[in-house]
């Protein structure tokens, strides 16, 4: 069985060389010459068997395309672009190193659509559950990050994408909305953004508590996935409820006071003075409490 | 239980506020603005319970100041400095707030000692062992960063504190060696560097390998630590073994065509042309093949 130097050397070989890294793996630390005009943006995300996938189901590739589509779709979230990306994964005891190839590859070759570097590995075994974080590292690129607190009374409320039911497999094949992101971001006053990972109750509830403001559902102009039609017909909860409250959609929630009209781009609603979501119709709201995914510890 | 959100606001809320980040963690990414100057560096490194350590007899601040210390030791490593991380967390299920917090202030304090601020933080629960990892992001700081390629036949080998045993208690409370990184760098030519994680006679092979030389080693100077004499006794392996082989001293080893005396810094061999790595004493040399801490996949 190969070591992790051996390993390491491999994945190296993988790489195609990049002005930004000088030294890639393989050394006790990569090297990056980060560009002088680019804020540095970083973050870390996990995926976890039995919880995030189900390495029973998934094959390593969907599993690597998902941990590090995760962490794009937070590059899109900040209208950034990715610029590198570290991984650590725990496998299980007597994994292959065929299917460890898979899983770096696949992770790879999802970095590589957007001309991400992976400049660090660290992979262990364990007798237990295969376990993926990966660290990204973005880059402004002319565009000033997009916030989640940014959001003023009186701004549209958008969503890039129908809601609801990604449990049905969406949540493993979801598209990161880089490029639409960054084209938002470079034609339009956009105040506020996140991509929907916890559901859209909770998540907007994170714009609102972040940027001091409260918000209005326009029930009707929520646009319904329909995963979401199919899941209520399973458990009999409305589509409305899953669009409201399911996770893992990754589309862009994201305010503007521009009237922003494109083929993927939907108003849900309104940013108004105060605290709380409502939903309803125009003329008739109520209460919206945050349901949906919650990280509990 | 608080969820995530209420955890990474309290997070947010135990750090400094620093010029290096103007958004901390609680966005969707966090923002760095880059000195102009500094190299980035960069590595992720990860630490499971039963294999780096055992939480049965651990403390959560032992297991904190463990991670974060095996980063910090990377930069150590490569003579810069520490500036910023990001921490990845399974928790097992029902795993105390209290625990947590305990882990994270941990790792936050261990941070501090060198003005590192934690600028990222994912936590997740599952129904199997607690695993972290860490992401440190460095900067080069005046300092050409010192990699494990540079050694040429000539070079001195040095060490900077007595080796083997670690498993004794020092694998989980070691110093790292920043300081005396960057005096040394600072000082003197230092040709390849790292510091000690998989064992001597494996590390060494890196630099080796990695400059494409040979190393001779002189038996008599290695500096033995009282625990490979203490485990000496016990498994009746000579101490000159484990401190050849036992893993995790996170000392640092460096070669140098200088002669440096120092009260911590020994010269235990020469960089010679060739392949491999020969043990003995300077009329006498045999071959020694690597062995110590193998992460078998």
């Amino acid at each position: 069985m190969p070591n992790e130097f051996d390993f390491i050397h491999w994945l190296r070989s993988q790489q195609r060389p990049s002005p930004l890294v000088p030294l890639p793996a393989g050394d006790d630390l990569a090297i990056l010459r980060w560009p002088a005009n680019d804020l540095l943006l970083a973050g870390v995300d996990q995926v976890l068997d039995g919880i995030h996938f189900d390495s029973a189901h998934h094959t390593p590739r969907q599993i690597g395309v998902k941990v590090m589509n995760r962490n794009l779709s937070d590059c899109a979230a900040m209208a950034c672009l990715p610029a590198a990306a570290l991984i650590a994964v725990v496998l299980p005891k007597g994994a292959s190193i065929d299917f460890t190839k898979d899983l770096y590859l696949d992770i790879k070759s999802t970095a590589d659509e957007f001309n991400c570097q992976i400049i660090g590995g660290d992979t262990a075994s364990w007798p237990n559950k295969l376990a993926l974080s990966v660290t990204i590292l973005a880059r402004s690129a002319g565009l000033t990050p997009i916030t989640r607190s940014g959001a003023k009374p009186g701004d549209h409320l958008y969503v890039t994408g129908p809601l609801g039911g990604s449990i049905l497999g969406r949540h493993m094949t979801f598209t990161p909305r880089i490029h639409l992101a960054r084209d938002l971001a470079s034609h339009h006053r956009i105040t506020a953004m996140l991509d929907l990972s916890d559901g859209l109750s909770r998540d907007l509830t994170h714009i609102c508590h972040q940027s001091h403001v409260a918000a209005h559902l326009d029930a009707p102009s929520i646009p319904i996935h329909k995963d979401a039609i199919e899941l209520s017909r399973r458990d009999g909860l409305s589509p409305l409820h899953h669009a409201l409250h399911d996770g893992e959609d990754h589309e862009l929630l994201f305010t503007s006071p521009d009237l922003i009209t494109a083929p993927s781009i939907t108003q849900i609603g309104q940013i108004v003075p105060g605290q709380g979501i409502h939903i309803g119709t125009p003329n008739s709201f109520t209460p919206l409490k945050p349901q949906g995914w919650e990280h509990a510890l």
